[in-house]
């Protein structure tokens, strides 16, 4: 792990969101359906000094979402290089994790579940779905594992 | 908009998806609660070369909706410098949006939904609770906007 920077000050941070708001292009919306099925999208957005203005197909998931029931999760700090996964998801109880693998996690995250106080869960999320691209044009192409199997060789 | 590079082959698209999901540290983990609220948090993940695997405190909100319906949608490729929203959105089709605020829209995105032949709807989504941090040093502090109000001057 590096050494982390100082933290900033409440003012810097509150500058810089409002800097990001202001000049960042995209955020992730992480909207849900009816019968509990999550989604996520990066859309564009604009920033108006109190409200983020997004723009979506009307028959898409994230629209006929939040049509429905008029609640995102919207996160803004992204880079143009997506890797975006949808998956099932099983868990586990942290101490019924396998020792190695536990270890591993630990390893390349700086962070064990197993040495927290409170419950701890593993979450292993396998891909069924895997989309792939940094600008526009590489929407084309973009499905790289369809049905848990990649696409490509 | 600076010019896009040109479109990764399929090939290079599969490497660099499996660099990243050997080597980023955090991805962004969006879930549903069985009422429809969509959840979504950076979490630490392992990639075993099939699965992601994450950890979390079993009481979290994550924890709780991938227990009752393991289901996840994971974006990976993210910054350490995070601004999250909870917020409430509100949708108007794309053909009742006032001409100055699509205008401001296209000129921000370079994308206008008003052009696109299908129905679109922009959604204005009004944060009720923001949190912006960079590293684990600045989660005390993160929250920079809450029952709709900046807690900083």
């Amino acid at each position: 792990m590096t050494p982390q920077p100082t933290p900033r000050t409440p003012g810097q941070r509150k500058r810089d969101t409002l800097h990001r708001l202001e000049h960042d292009v995209d955020a992730w919306v992480a909207t849900a359906g009816a019968g509990g099925e999550p989604y996520m999208v990066p859309l564009s957005f604009l920033w108006d000094g109190a409200t983020l203005l997004f723009g979506t197909a009307s028959a898409s998931p994230t629209a006929r979402n939040l049509l429905a029931n008029g609640r995102a999760r919207v996160a803004v700090g992204l880079v143009r290089d997506v890797v975006l996964i949808e998956g099932s998801v099983r868990g586990t109880p942290a101490d019924e994790i396998p020792a190695e693998v536990g270890d591993a996690f630990a390893r390349k995250t700086g962070f064990d579940p197993r040495e927290e106080s409170a419950p701890y869960h593993y979450f292993r999320c396998a891909p069924d779905r895997l989309q792939a691209w940094r600008e526009s044009n590489e929407l084309a192409g973009r499905v790289l594992i369809r049905d848990g199997a990649w696409t490509v060789d």
